[in-house]
């Protein structure tokens, strides 16, 4: 394989946050009627002026900045200090202990974490399930490391109470020689939380197959009224074979700072050590300072910051609701919201750039998440409430606009 | 491959920074004598509460904050504006234009721009040069990618006025099929500067061949008194095949929040941001703002900081040519050290753990840099003046109890 041929999937044109470097050439000559005003809204990812970092984030970090060398310098995991406490807050949080000085690092962002986790386990020819949708960097690391991706669908339009992850195609793909399952619980894009029972059931399969699962929880603090969360880690499964990713940039808009961590298996963590050694040293020293304050928010302030989402969350299905062909499943959990619109008389891709010249709206296309998502479109409502539900609105007039 | 083969070669046990998590086990066995009491300086680093960081980084760090989502979610390849202030800046330091939209890009340090540089240009089976000694992660980092290391030599130890690289075994790597010569200019460990001569000679030579050069420059700031730096990208060569790393890691004493940056090809830097996007998204948002104070330090402030370290480098000097068998160059830039020492009764590993647990001084033994080097040590002498002459003077002390 070529370093063209290599990098050439991997491309981030459609992805997040890359929207500034697209051209709009060709896409005059399809465009029907005029721009709606109205405030832009980024839907890519979160507002963080909307819903502003952590109390005391700040001040923290700060202080790790006087803390100077020592807190400049730290072990590539991390600093001890924080891992410790960490690990007793992430133990108490999932449910099962946390090994602070082997089993837990620290990494810029869970991006990081995603990437070392991955390129930890994977080599060549590798074989790793995949969920269709899921969030968009699996599929690329897995394509990175030069693995093979075993696509497992997840109905989530359908399922109730349940994500509807095919646990068939689940144990074939272990069958067939899958030695890794990847996947994010809530999962990104679609809002959905798996079940206890289907928690029960992938520890079962991969107890039975001897895979190793990768979880990434991002958004797992960040539960609607009435969803019950179950951790893959506190089940029935060997723990060295489960790492666990989490990070406080999401609910806790702490994106700026770049903190990640993972945590579980002793010996999948050392080898992420011994890669980030080279990637990038360590997660910024001063940053990870930050992280005393995660799990450590003052009382009511996670509480507050659920309601206003789930606030947000209802009206945007007030507004997709209302009109007719597009189905879309209530988010159990996180910020995402994956609405499937009605056919088009443009492409999918097309239309989403037409919703960011005339309606000032950026969403991300459904492809990024599954092939079979063409006629999605995911949205991070994390946004001022007002000005998400009056871009869902321009949204859907859009919609309208470019019926078949 | 598989995955435990592919990181067996990835240790960090005698990596520098990473002491802490070393065990003493067996090494009493061997002890000589009592230690010696004196204030611990940890050489595998520089101390950056000796050398602050740069003045006005933090409150540049705290506008990054204050301006909110536009600088935490920044283009995957850092702040545009950010980016277009430091091209300028960059080429008017190296004497070549820098194109701030396509041809920079903000990292996560300069470890992280290495990885980026080395993984978008290096696939399975490529050759790459490099150069021994050089900094210990460039063969870990060909390793990671499956690339085949084709060594060039540098004989530093005899060499005057140039670094004594090996230019026909260079001529010899790129016959033979090495596509990418990768190399740190200061060269760490040894710090010395390329001579015009052997700059111009790389440049024809990757022109003839159609190499690509990667260039770490980290330290290319830090000149002593009569030295002369030439920088790569301004020589005749296709400025497609020259990646040019800096960052304000050492000099500068900003590790803590982890920035480096990448410049030059504009098709390697494209494919350096694709794989940002899934390594870690982009380097910490409010961290890209302290870019805004580099290369614009208060007046004086940079020749203070060379005057200082010119100092205790001539004192270092002094303390190890004052004593018998000890071979050491004069470091023309930068702020390594890299005496080679007589032969000793214990090996050069044990010698480093000797010296940590009998003197409280931490070196990076000699064959993290290459394998010729098992003789030397590793000193980053960005230190209090005081403690690390003392340092060095228990060190020869030490020198002396175990000699052969």
């Amino acid at each position: 394989m070529t370093i063209q041929s290599k990098f050439s999937g991997l491309g981030t044109d459609a992805a997040p946050g890359q929207e500034s470097r697209q051209l709009s050439g060709g896409i005059d000559a399809i465009l029907l009627g005029d721009a709606i005003t109205g405030r832009p809204v980024d839907f890519s990812h979160g507002d963080v002026d909307a819903f502003t970092p952590t109390p005391g984030s700040f001040e923290v970090f700060s202080a790790g900045v006087e803390a100077g060398g020592r807190q400049a310098y730290t072990e590539y995991r991390g600093d001890l200090g924080i891992r410790e406490e960490l690990a007793t807050r992430l133990a108490g949080f999932t449910g099962a202990p946390v090994d602070a000085r082997d089993g837990l690092i620290i990494t810029p962002g869970t991006q990081g974490a995603l990437f070392l986790a991955v390129a930890s386990t994977v080599s060549r020819g590798d074989k790793v399930a995949i969920v269709q949708p899921d969030y968009f960097a699996n599929r690329k690391l897995v394509e990175f490391c030069e693995g093979e991706m075993m696509p497992v669908r997840m109905d989530y339009a359908t399922a109730e109470g349940r994500s509807g992850l095919d646990l068939s195609q689940l144990e074939d793909a272990f069958r067939s020689g899958a030695k890794i399952f990847l996947f994010s619980n809530p999962n990104n894009p679609a809002g959905v939380v798996y079940s206890r029972a289907e928690i029960e059931a992938i520890a079962a399969l991969a107890s039975q197959y001897g895979a190793t699962v990768i979880v990434d929880q991002l958004y797992s603090r960040l539960l609607y009224a009435g969803v019950d969360y179950t951790h893959l880690r506190a089940q029935k499964l060997d723990a060295e074979n489960v790492v666990t990713i989490m990070g406080p940039s999401k609910t806790e808009s702490l994106s700026g700072y770049r903190l990640g961590v993972a945590f579980g298996s002793r010996e999948i963590i050392a080898r992420m050590e011994k890669l980030q050694a080279i990637v990038s040293l360590r997660a910024g020293g001063y940053s990870q300072a930050v992280l005393r304050s995660w799990f450590d928010e003052p009382a009511g302030w996670m509480d507050q910051r659920i309601r206003e989402h789930q606030a947000i969350r209802d009206d945007l299905l007030k507004v997709f609701r209302a009109t007719s062909g597009i189905q879309v499943r209530t988010t159990e959990a996180g910020s995402y919201i994956f609405p499937a619109l009605p056919r088009l008389a443009v492409a999918g891709g097309d239309f989403v750039r037409i919703l960011r010249l005339q309606a000032g709206v950026i969403v991300t296309p459904g492809t990024e998440f599954s092939p079979f998502s063409e006629s999605s479109v995911r949205l991070n409502f994390s946004q001022d409430h007002a000005a998400a539900v009056a871009a869902c609105e321009r949204l859907v007039t859009l919609v309208d606009r470019y019926r078949a």
